[in-house]
């Protein structure tokens, strides 16, 4: 008979757990692995909610395994390290992200982009290598191999740096790979949410001119003010659009809902590019010879790497970037996630583990 | 009052022109502007049948303006060059491909990618800078800036040559902009067609293994045989076409039909790339999803620029790389078309203009 999940591992802890598709969370006690020759422990102190939290919670997918603890976002302190670790060591600040584990050996794994290993682990609601199922950071302890364990400078903030190893690191990834990085670049970013806030920081510490593209008006004055962005495109607005038509060398499009492609496709100059960072279920329409005319290219990105992960970490510090967070205790999450949900936070909850996740 | 097109110029041209949308091509006199200071004037030895020609003919996007002289893969030998002229000389083996003028001084014109200039002129039925309607290669003479004109070869022969100047850079370029020319490699291409032919031929010489992707069973034995491809799939074979799933690095896809790009999408390995040639009038369906998991993408490409064709061709003639061709007299043409409609060409029609074009 197998073990039950409070049973399996010697480790005790607690989390925030949906046991149906309602998604609704409440507290779950649990166990983790004690901590292996290559694992890293540590205390959560913060983790953050992806939007992505909310699919799996509602089974969005299809695959979500019962009970589920999401949380990918998951920044703490080290409580104990495995005798053959030697990335970081107890006390440090350490981040876990989108993935605990990847099969090591294939050629993306060789490559530094266990992101995109076949076998790739994700943090939340996965089978493990052991057979058990990965639980995530809405919980107050983690154990992960060290190789999936990020150093997080001293010189971060650590609530607001959780973000950055989801949406952070989505964003940051496409950036570099496809070259839309280099100063007096022209970028549009898609969206103004948790990714989109993150985009525009970096493209803007990258030193491109950044224009943000967006149906929500509202969001205009805070973009220009607060964000810095040097532009702000209503997509709704025809005038504006065919005004910026050929303008832009790249897009990155975080906006998950289904939605035109091809208004975005005519902002790029020739040899553009359009990053998809949402994952839309229904099929974009997508008019072959827009591509053509000026060898324009469509593409998407999951996430990233973890020795860019590392790298991107530090660029932020070096850079001082952080996520724009609303702080939450655990007992809000639930009311946290109905907001995400109608896009009303800014720009990214992050829960207070440490300080308040407790049983009742 | 406008100049008549027979005597708008003063130098006597003869060539096969449409005068209505039934594209059906007749003997046409017209004229050719003078040599400028920096024109080359060519005797046409031979012209390409490219089938972007029957849906200039047809008025398939309905901008082409009556009479059409169709051509844009031509070849020739100099017979004057202008005072200015310093790439050629009279007695050199020339030829004219998909443009004869651009801006000069936008951004792609600066990166030599006439190609994607917005004001780049067709070599056919477009107006020209001194606002006559371009005559393409259907004709006994051509003169066209230098800046147009690609020098072939001596040891290339020249019928084989000419479809190279419109076929042979819309595959070479995109195979070496989206550095799909490395050796090993495993490129597809889809449609064994006269840019399939092309395609294939240009991958083997960079060191690729090549698969030749099509619905046509009978073209398997000759791709296999005579193209020299490593290996045929036919794409309405589920157990073939799965089991090539995740293998290929990018795939050439010179298809104009509208079909799925899906399952293409499906035979890359993580990071392929698919490049559409053909301009697919209906959208194509594209989940986004498919992009993210492999950080995939889809691009289009048309023709080249000047320096990169004059590259191609030079890569050519080193690799003996020459069109597959079935050399036709004038007075065929409009049952090369039909035939070429039907696809029934191996590979390229060539117009034998020099030996056959007459007034009657």
């Amino acid at each position: 008979m197998a073990k039950s999940y409070e049973s399996e591992h010697p480790v005790k802890a607690l989390g925030l757990a949906a046991t149906d598709s309602s998604g609704h969370l409440s507290p779950f006690k649990f166990s983790r692995r004690a901590t292996g020759d290559d694992d890293v422990q540590f205390k959560v102190l913060y983790c953050g909610i992806c939007h992505t939290d909310i699919l799996n919670l509602k089974n969005a997918f299809g695959m979500t395994q019962y009970p589920i603890v999401p949380g990918h976002e998951i920044v703490g302190v080290v409580t104990e390290v495995g005798k053959k670790v030697g990335k970081v060591k107890v006390g440090d600040k350490v981040g876990v992200g989108y993935m605990v584990g990847s099969c090591r050996s294939c050629e993306s794994c060789q490559d530094d982009l266990e992101n995109y290993c076949p076998k790739s682990i994700p943090t939340s609601a996965a089978p493990y290598h052991d057979g058990t199922i990965t639980y995530g950071g809405y919980s107050d302890i983690m154990v992960a191999n060290e190789h999936f364990i990020v150093h997080i400078p001293d010189n971060m903030p650590l609530d607001s740096a959780a973000p950055l190893l989801c949406a952070g690191i989505t964003t940051y990834s496409p950036m570099r790979y496809f070259g839309l990085d280099k100063p007096g670049m022209h970028i549009g970013v898609v969206g103004l949410g948790g990714l989109g806030h993150v985009a525009v920081k970096f493209a803007k510490a990258f030193g491109c001119k950044v224009t943000v593209i967006s149906t929500s008006l509202s969001k205009k004055d805070e973009a220009l003010s607060h964000l810095g962005v040097d532009s702000f495109l209503n997509s709704k607005d025809a005038d504006e659009m065919q005004g910026a038509v050929g303008t832009m060398d790249g897009i990155v499009d975080t906006v998950s809902a289904h939605h035109a492609v091809m208004p975005l496709i005519g902002l790029l100059k020739a040899h553009g590019k359009l990053i998809m960072l949402g994952a839309i279920a229904k099929p974009l329409e997508l008019p072959v010879f827009t591509l053509l005319g000026g060898r324009k290219m469509i593409s998407g990105s999951v996430t990233g790497g973890m020795k860019e992960t590392q790298e991107m970490i530090d660029f932020a510090a070096k850079n001082n970037i952080k996520a724009d967070i609303e702080l939450i205790s655990a007992d809000y999450v639930n009311t946290a996630l109905e907001r995400l949900a109608k896009a009303d936070v800014k720009y990214r909850f992050v829960i207070d583990v440490a300080n308040t996740l407790q049983q009742s």
